[in-house]
Parts: structure tokens; sequence; C-alpha cells
């Protein structure tokens, strides 16, 4: 521990399974190798990343850390139980033991893939996340939630499992897919919305210069979004309480996402925004969002590109009833997370079923 | 966790990850149903056995519990990643959420499975564990280690999982097969001899009454052996330390039951009786454990029908190869557990390799 000081890290997660580094800088991916070669203890490390890292980062990272490689088919659907067994066996094949370390190289289906495979293998070795996109650099590499799907739904088995070290480098988002980093901006625009109303005058004043990838202003709005995460998770790791406001607009998202079938039309982010726009109009009708953040954050969302209807259609029922069956449900409770103010939000809110179906039917 | 007083338990595993009681007493399994509903809070529980354990008690805990039940087939090959994935799919499929508990009906292999599953079903959901067996009832269903197989090795996949309660009723025990009773002893009498000297008393005085299975012998001999495991647990839960003085003779164990490749002609009992053996002799070699102890342990064995000589043959090569890759190995390094007196041991013993192959050959 006292060696990952030498990272100096701008962040710090604090929580009560442990604290660890989340470095954010150009280049960081390089000082990856070397971290890990610091570490391993003369164990055997492990990357594990999709054909498509593979390239951008994860050969890179294996060879500096003289490390395994395995690499899964990108998408969605390496994010399995069947996947997870396999990459166990390579893990056992490779003689990797209670010292090893896993190195998640990828957006988020590897590193919920990886840090599953992390929390299990010998019940649990160290992880460490080098997310590649910006979904993954300013969401699911921190806060240690991991998990892969069932057929059943998405992210039913998993665990927290706090990686030791985070690597996010903004140079790694040049190549990005415009689509992948419109994405992103969803939740970083939420992360401005529930929690820091400078990183929202930020958002409105830096568009272009954002849009366009500039380093040093992608590098400043991924340090303040990431703090919005390592700020809520310190302080609410298990999301017994105030880890609830991430999930702002992600109830009506994960229904959306849900009843489309994980359509490849709709991006986690597009249904985030989405989510957003509905939980803005509930959280005004039950008059606890003013009108003027509503119009905002509706403003922030157009600007970056991202929609306030669903691009894909679905039935207002079952979108109903997929919200009903989302597995943050506690006893069939559904708890909505809305806007007090620009910066600031508060969560548990009932909602009667009638408000509800109206707000979900203008974003139909 | 205020209405786990009228458990008035006789134990409680007092750990970083959680406290919880361990009940001992004869009909405490008639108790689990109604602590359940107790306890479930509205949510859904679900009852995981195999078909000779639904018979004994699962059944009848679901019953009354008003529970769902799932059913595997008897036997270490249900063990594995397929099985803890069809048990997850059922557990989404019956609705079970985050307010869920699964529990343990059955021995070892049941307390594995439901485990590792409540340890990664929605990242993580309540456990209760209901031991049938003797072994399951002094050894796995205390201390949270649940773990599955892989075809590469056993117990590769799981995690530490403390369970909310441990329900043990010894009068389960009277129509269990000798030779699995038998098995169980191998790690009572293990307790005894690292922590417990008085409990070998007990065991030399009390070997009719025990092998009659009179209840109130079996009930004072299982409280005092789930006692030691017990106070490890609370005192060391991850086994970075103390806990490893319970490996005793499983270092041997585990590389004979692998290197027969799991044969049913060897119980888990067997091979951890002829690995005290090999133990006792390398301690004695070493000069850490006096002759009157390897003594009486030969002797404490013997008398509950445990072998001193593997029942099944095996190569010494073999067997040799198979213990540099037990999963506890960190670095490749092989601590070892001896006894310093009757009722005292100390781990992390270095062995010469040809002190290592005298001694195994001697029990081959």
């Amino acid at each position: 521990v006292s060696t990952e000081v030498d990272l100096v890290p701008e962040l710090r997660v604090e929580a009560g399974s442990g604290s660890y580094p989340v470095l954010i800088e150009l280049g960081a991916v390089d000082r990856v190798g070397e971290w890990l070669r610091q570490h391993a203890g003369g164990s055997k490390v492990m990357v594990v990343c999709d054909a498509n890292t593979a390239a951008v980062a994860g050969e890179r990272v294996a060879e500096a850390a003289r490390a395994e490689i395995h690499t899964v088919p990108p998408g969605e659907q390496s994010k399995d139980v069947p996947h997870l067994e396999e990459l166990s066996r390579a893990a056992a094949r490779a003689g990797l033991d209670r010292g090893s370390i896993i190195v998640a190289v990828g957006g988020g289906v590897v590193g919920d893939l990886a840090g599953t495979l992390a929390a299990t293998y010998l019940r649990g070795v160290r992880l460490v996340q080098v997310p590649t996109t910006l979904l993954a650099m300013v969401d699911s590499s921190i806060g240690g939630k991991v998990a892969v799907n069932l057929d059943e739904g998405k992210n039913l088995v998993g665990a927290f499992k706090p990686p030791q070290a985070v690597f996010i480098d903004p140079g790694l988002l040049i190549d990005l897919p415009v689509r992948e980093f419109v994405s992103g901006m969803a939740e970083v625009i939420k992360s401005g919305l529930i929690a820091d109303a400078e990183l929202c005058t930020m958002l409105h004043n830096a568009r272009v210069e954002l849009q366009q990838r500039r380093p040093d202003v992608v590098t400043d709005v991924i340090t303040r979004t990431c703090a919005v995460k390592v700020g809520v998770v310190s302080r609410d790791e298990t999301e017994t309480g105030e880890r609830a406001i991430l999930n702002y607009g992600h109830t009506f998202a994960h229904a959306l996402e849900a009843a489309s079938g994980y359509s490849p039309a709709l991006t986690h982010g597009e249904a985030v925004s989405v989510g957003m726009g509905v939980a803005a109009r509930l959280g005004q009708a039950s008059g606890v969002t003013p009108s003027d953040v509503v119009e905002l954050q509706a403003h922030l969302l157009a600007a970056y590109g991202l929609p306030s209807r669903s691009p894909v259609e679905v039935a207002t029922d079952e979108l109903i009833g997929a919200m009903a069956h989302d597995k943050k449900a506690r006893a069939g409770e559904v708890g909505w997370v809305f806007l007090e103010a620009v910066g600031r939000a508060s969560w548990g809110h009932a909602v009667a079923i009638e408000h509800v179906r109206d707000a979900v039917e203008t974003a139909l």
C-alpha cells in the first residue's frame, strides 16, 4: 500500500472494504505495467480484454507487466457465466494464485467480467481497472460493482469488488467512436446534475472543446465526474443510502433497455438520457424539481446529442412491467431519484403508478 | 439482529464481515422455518438441497418457511459453475430480490453451492446454513468459505460468505451412513488436537457412546468442535494467519484427494486422517511435535476407524506434484501446520522436499 503513493492519485476512494487510488492522466496506461510488476510479488498477472481493447491498450499493458493475456469477443454477449467459467479455467491453467492480480483493460463489459472473475477466483484475488471508454472511465470502473448477465436479466450474478487501483488515460478516448463518446457523456451530465453544479457550467461552456476531445478539457471533465462518484461511493459503498442518487434516470433506463431487448439501436447513455427526462418530469410533477432545472437538463442533454425520447419503439405496458422487475426493487418497491436543484438530488421518492405512466408515455 | 437473540445461540462467530449465531440443539431444524418467516421481510426464500437432504430436512424447512425449493443431484459433480448458473436462473425466475434469503440444507456440496449462489446472486443476498452431515456441522457450515469446482481443481471459484445463522441439529445424524459419520470424526479429532485438549479426552473416554450416536454426547462433541472453529474464524476470518491451523493434515489430504482423482474409495475424513499422520511425522522430524502427541493422535484416529495409510493407491511423485499445486500455495510456497502439544498447533513450517517425500512414502 505504501508504494501506491508514487501514483500521486488525483482521487482516492475511501470505502469500508478498502481504499484505492484513481489515477487520471494522459499516458496513465503506460504506467500500469510498472505498477503491476511492483505489486505482483512473484505471482502471475492476467490481463483480460476484448479483441478491440487488446489492440488499443491490452497487449501493451500485458507486455509491460509480463502478464498473461486473455481476450474475449467484444460485446455484451461475453458478459455471461460461461465466459466467467472460461476465464476462471484459464486463470487456473496459467497458475494464478492468491497473490495474483487480474487487470481489466476495456469498457464496461470487460470490467464487469474481469471484476467478477477477480471477486470469485480463489475466493478473491486483486483487481486493477484500466477503463478504455468514457462510460467505463467515469462510471463502471469506480465503485466496485461487478456482475455478469443471465438469460433472465442483466447483472444478476456478481459482487462488490473494489479494485486495487484505477488507471484512467483520457488519451485512449481519441479513437473512441462518437456514439460511444456521446453515450458516456450522459453519465457525465448526470453526475453534474446530481452533485456538481460547477461541472454543469463547465459542460455548458466547454461543449465545443469537449466534443473535439481536447485532452486537457476531457481530463478536467473526467476528473470532476469521477470525483462525484468517488465521493458518493466513499460515503455509501453498498448502496444502502446515498449511492442511490447515482441511479438518477436509471430506473427508467434499465427498463427501457430490457423492454427493447437490449437493442444495439439504443446505447446505455441514450437510455439514461431519456430516463433523466422522465425523472425530471416526475420530479416536477411531485413538486421536488424546479422547472428551470428541468429546462437546463433538457438543454444540456440536447447540446451533446442525447435524446429526450426513446430511439427504439417500446410499448408503455412492457416498460412499466420491466420497471417493476428492476433488480433494485426490494420486495416490490421502486424508489425514484429526483433533482432538487442543479447539483443536488434526493432519493426514495414514491410515485403513483398513473403519474409514472403519464411521464413514460411522453418519452416513448 | 435483535430478534436473533431468541435463538439463545450456544456459539456466535464474531468476524470482521459480520456476527452470526450457531445454534446447536436437538430439533434445531424445526426452528428454521419460523426464523426465516421472521427475517425474510416479505422477500422470497429459496431452500437449496439435494435429493437425499430434501427428504431428510429440506422439504420440511421449505414448507415451514413457505419457501421455494430447488434440488440438485447428490454428489460432488453438482458443485460446479453450470449448477451455480442453473440455481441463479431459478432464483431470478422465482423472483428472489435483495432482501431474499438462500437456505442451504445439506452436506458440504450443498453448502458450498448454495453459499456461492448467495454470495453472487444480485451481488449477494443473505444465507442460512442448515448442515445435515457431521462434516458440514463441524466444519464447512461455519466460517463462510464457499466455492465450486472447475475441471482444473476443487473450490477454485467462490467467496467468503458468512451466513446469517447456522442451525445444527444433531438429531439429523441418526440416519447418516457410518462411513460419512466416521469421515466427519476426522475433523472432530483434528479440532481437539489443534486447539482443545479436553475434547481429546472426551473423545477418548466417550468413544462407545459417540459411535452409538447418543444424542447428548453427539451434541456435546459437536458443540466443542464448533467452538474451536468459531474461535479461530472469529480471530482470523480470511486466513491470513491463525486460521491456517484448521488446515492441519489438509496439505497432504487435498493432494491425496486430487492425485486419486477424487475417488469414492477415499472420503475427505480418511484423507485428512492420513494427512494428519504425515504432518505428525514431519512435525516430529522437525523437532516440533513430541512423540507422545504423535502416538495419542494415532491412537485416537484408529479408535474411530480412521486410516493411517491411504486406502487408495497413488504414486509418490504424483502426490508431491499435487501438493505443489495446492491453491493455498502463494507464489509456490507450502507452509505446514504442526502440533506442538495436544490442543496446540503452529503454522507456516517449512520442510525440505526430501523429508516430505519420506513421510509421504510411509503413508501410501
